[in-house]
């Protein structure tokens, strides 16, 4: 007998040989119906791998991100047997799992795979999938492994086998299939339900432009066709609220091949709600004792050899300016950070007049390779709504409390109301990987976790994941399609104070050292806008949206009454503008609905007579005949319930 | 006989040899007295040079600039005088007028002048002066005038000399002391009244550091004694204004050496400033019709081939940006219309949208040598308040009264009553240097033209001073201290919307030109917070200071009844602090004296009593007690005296 002791403490004994799959059933049959993986002693094991010593168990199914990828890896299994079938000397090279799916890399020779062969292959799959055909891993010599392959004529698994130790090589067996397989499989091809092939692909074998080029297959598979259905319609969705394509659409910004790639181009619009965004934080900041600055967009390299910046990442960075003549060189800002320890060292402070808190909507400029380059969430230049807070080691508890309330505020006011946080502490048992005293490391991670909890958040806590140079609390949010985002961060920072010699003098009239505080609400004002696109599909809180009404007039002959409308309504201080087009009422509904305007204001006749509008909500809702006075409560209402005002 | 032509279009009959001094002294015995110099024929002539052909004559007094260059270049013989007097051996080389002066560069020898020296000098100097001795051209061979300085063994005028053409070479006398020169003096030196050594300095013989090091006396001379004391006053009261000096003492801005020479670093009330300046004019513009937009502060090298400023300004510029891998070339942004021009591109525009008003506070990136660098008005970046119209030919004439309108709009908000505006328009007979057909040419000059008239501008028209790419209207203002700034500048464009390839589509269904204007009412925002600074002395205009109010409290008793006062203020939306330490009044009242404050609020036991307050202005005026709704409504209607909304 063994003894197996699982996840919840309690320890079972099974009889030697014992697999996870029995493990499962010994609790429960309907365990034992959903377990698809496993590990044993922390190594991922086969369901079917019998059990030998005594040990831990985890069992996991489709729920668990383990249970997911053991999922997709056998799946990709199953792929590579289709295309096998399918097309017959087609060579396999690697397949693994990824997120959301699984790929193949194979050298299809002369033929071409389509997205027209898509339907063919996917149920030659679910044919295979449905014989039920068990997973069974074996061992086999260095020898035996690489005569299967050079029989084969495959040259690519020959190449992977030869990197191996014999020994430790095992392929795995399906049907009529064989694969060099580390393990980590389902039961059986028989839980795969649904599949679909997604895209195909060029990928060069290892990755090396200098090698054959293969083809990668894409595929995504679940354990019922009602997941498959509902991860497509999230597909299309995502697609309709690519932020690129709703950037283009409402024409807030764009961007130009002359400018170059991964630099947006804020147009009037997108211009317009970034001020909104930004004279939103500011307000909120001034309250919480915040002081805007402003630093140019360069510096010479010698502030970032002062930094550290330089020698991380000085060499895949944008590369120096030079001056014509007097040989200095100068670098594009990456961050703001060092710019705020000088302004904070032009003159000297008193421990009484801490905390500074130096905020800008600072630009910078970062390096990325044009093909990493996404929209507005991965581009060259991003300006940071950034602060760096100066203060005393006792002043951090009140600080970190202070960010989580303007960080609060702002998922709030902009209507993310799911998200979680993660702490980083540091690894206790490496202290000289953390520069700052013990004593400082402990009152900050104690100041961080007394924050969270009293603001109540929903934390976990990462140990180890701390930077080098002081603990974190990062931000998770969550989106409309259940995406998560990494959104607003709160640093500690015991680095740069030292690097910069940053002091003040105490109440012993000694100088001590501050402590900085780095924090971005928002992160950067492009991903953000980005997000908040993809979050709301482009239907922005009333308060931030373009154009909150568009008058649509139902013939030329109230041209008068609607410039009248428009008046009133600026009075209001509601962005408004004007249809005047002569286009039928139909199309101008339709067209305003695209722009996601969320009140169209419709006037004819009985309207200029009465002196009063009907308001149609975007989407549909008849809000009926009102006084203008009466729409402009309701959108004064509807504002005041999304933005609240800030309070310290 | 000859016939001398006056500016006013007479004509004098003089003797053949008369000079100028005669025809004044024909005028009348008061010009004669204070001719100092003239021209003939449109040549610098000495007054005591003998006419023998028919011409025009211009006669200059001090008033003229003329006048006073022929007076500083006099002033400069005799300083050469002095120093060849007091320093035997000293070589002399070149000693020319400038700006409120003159200078003699001379090669001192083993001597070294000091400010111990000035006043030994200035003696000297006006010794020579009273000798009332004559200033007298004469011409000398190319062999003469060698023989005399190589005889003196002063290789620095052999060197000058040798590069002249015999039979244009001149000496002039006066005294015992004799200098090359091509003329242009006032009669005597007894006309000099008052000299002042202003300072030395280092500077290489022709400005070539390879070349040796010669000492540069600046001197300053005035036709009366008073003169000199008022300009050395205004010296005194410039350097109380210096805006470096001011801007530290405020607390406005700072420079760092790691950041680099000429970026200036916007401390917090620096940046609030701004900001409120910036909200200002966004307020205005927004009334006037301008989209603000966003754009990046790099673009690739491409942007400015296509912009032509790559071609112009690429060698002496900042130096492009290369990327690590991808061999890309970046530029900092030197001006930001390139940018505007390729959003104007993102879409197709028809007539009817036109004019398209982008406005930015784009910052700009210039390199200028380290030598030129001075405080905010010659920096390395800045930012400027830049707009750019497109529209159709016909609507330049709205927008350039607009423009003007807005020009007004904001010197009259801080306190610039005294401007006058340039008009340069295209040299007519080199049609060939210009971009743009005659026909646009035209109406943009008539454009402006009518603009400058309608809106009572007190204007000059320069003909020729155009830039090749359009027609502009400059301002130029003049501060408290009566020096001239030039402020303002808008500028017809033909040629970017060439280079970009801009288009509209006219009622005419074909695709058309716009026409750009260039505007930026500030200019820079560095550069106009420099001059305002100098102009107010520090004293910015009561809704643009920083802090518009200080609470001071008479002792330690009554820093809660200052709380509350602070609070009150606030609410009113006014700027305040308070001034809590237990210093005397006293030293509260000069502290807040020198901040340029412009209330004083004291606070003490009959205040807090009578829940009022005491206050003194900036300056000094008791203002006496009164309650905080009372001082609450002097600051708004001050305010509302100053900065009256912008009207469209």
């Amino acid at each position: 007998m063994i003894n197996i002791s699982l996840p919840d403490g309690s320890v079972k004994q099974m009889e030697n040989g014992a697999t996870p799959m029995d493990v499962a059933r010994s609790i429960s049959e309907g365990l034992a119906r959903n377990v698809i993986s496993a590990k044993f002693n922390k190594e991922t094991v086969e369901t079917s791998t019998p059990l030998t010593t005594d040990g831990s168990i985890v069992l996991y199914t489709w729920n668990d991100d383990e249970g997911k990828e053991a999922f997709r890896h056998s799946s990709s299994h199953v792929l590579a047997q289709a295309l096998l079938e399918l097309y017959p000397g087609v060579k396999l090279t690697i397949g693994p799992a990824i997120e959301n799916g699984f790929y193949y890399d194979v050298d299809t020779g002369d033929h071409v795979i389509s997205d027209k062969d898509f339907k063919r292959i996917e149920d030659k799959m679910l044919e295979i999938a449905r014989g039920k055909h068990d997973f069974k891993m074996r061992s086999v010599t260095k020898d035996e492994a690489l005569a299967k392959y050079k029989a084969e004529g495959n040259e690519y698994k020959v190449e992977l086998i030869e990197n191996l130790e014999d020994g430790t090589i095992t392929f795995c067996d399906h049907d009529t299939f064989t694969d060099l397989c580390r393990g980590g499989h389902i039961p059986n091809t028989g839980i795969i339900k649904a599949v679909k092939i997604m895209s195909v692909a060029g990928a060069y074998w290892r990755g090396d432009e200098n090698k054959p080029q293969l083809t990668r297959v894409y595929g995504t598979s679940f354990p019922k066709q009602k997941d498959l259905k509902e991860y497509l319609e999230l597909l299309e969705e995502a697609k309709k609220r690519d932020h690129r394509k709703l950037g283009k659409e409402l024409e807030l910004f764009t961007f130009s091949k002359k400018v170059g790639q991964g630099l947006p181009l804020w147009l009037p619009k997108g211009a317009a709600l970034r001020e909104r965004l930004e004279n939103f934080l500011k307000d909120a900041q001034k309250k919480a004792g915040y002081e805007m600055v402003v630093s140019p967009h360069i510096a010479q390299k010698e502030l970032y050899i002062t930094s550290g910046h330089f020698a991380k990442y000085g060499e895949d960075s944008f590369q120096p300016i030079n001056t014509p003549a007097e040989g200095e060189e100068f670098l594009l800002k990456p961050m703001n950070c060092p710019h705020h320890c000088e302004m904070y060292n032009a003159r000297p402070w008193s421990y009484k007049e801490l905390p500074k808190r130096y905020a800008e909507f600072g630009t910078v400029y970062r390096y990325e390779q044009s093909g990493e380059l996404h929209g507005l969430t991965r581009v060259r230049g991003f300006t940071q709504d950034d602060a760096h807070i100066f203060c005393t080691p006792d002043q951090i508890d009140f600080e970190f409390k202070n960010v989580i309330d303007l960080v609060l505020y702002v998922f709030g006011s902009l209507g993310f109301a799911d998200f979680t946080a993660q702490v980083s502490l540091r690894d206790p048992e490496k202290p000289e990987k953390y520069i700052g005293s013990d004593e400082n490391w402990e009152k900050a991670e104690n100041a961080i976790l007394n924050a969270a909890k009293e603001k109540g958040l929903n934390y976990v806590i990462e140990t180890g994941e701390a930077a080098f140079y002081g603990p974190k609390l990062d931000f998770m949010v969550k989106d409309a399609l259940g995406r998560s985002w990494q959104l607003g961060t709160i640093q500690v920072d015991y680095n740069l104070p030292e690097r910069f010699e940053l002091t003040y003098k105490g109440s012993d009239n000694e100088l001590h050292r501050p402590v900085m505080i780095h924090r971005a609400p928002f992160g950067s004002m492009e991903r953000f806008i980005a997000i908040l696109l993809e979050h709301t599909g482009g239907n922005f809180p009333l308060w931030l949206v373009p154009e909150q009404a568009i008058i649509l007039t139902l013939s030329e002959k109230y041209e008068k009454y609607a410039k009248k409308v428009l008046n009133l309504l600026e009075n209001h201080e509601i962005r408004a503008l004007v249809d005047y087009r002569g286009e039928t009422m139909g199309k101008k509904i339709r067209e305003a609905e695209m722009q996601k305007i969320p009140f169209m204001i419709i006037i004819g006749e009985q309207e200029e007579k009465d002196n009063t509008i009907s308001v149609r909500r975007h989407g549909g809702e008849d809000m009926g005949n009102m006084t203008i006075d009466a729409f402009a409560k309701a959108v004064q209402t509807e504002i005041k319930e999304t933005i609240k005002t800030f309070e310290v």
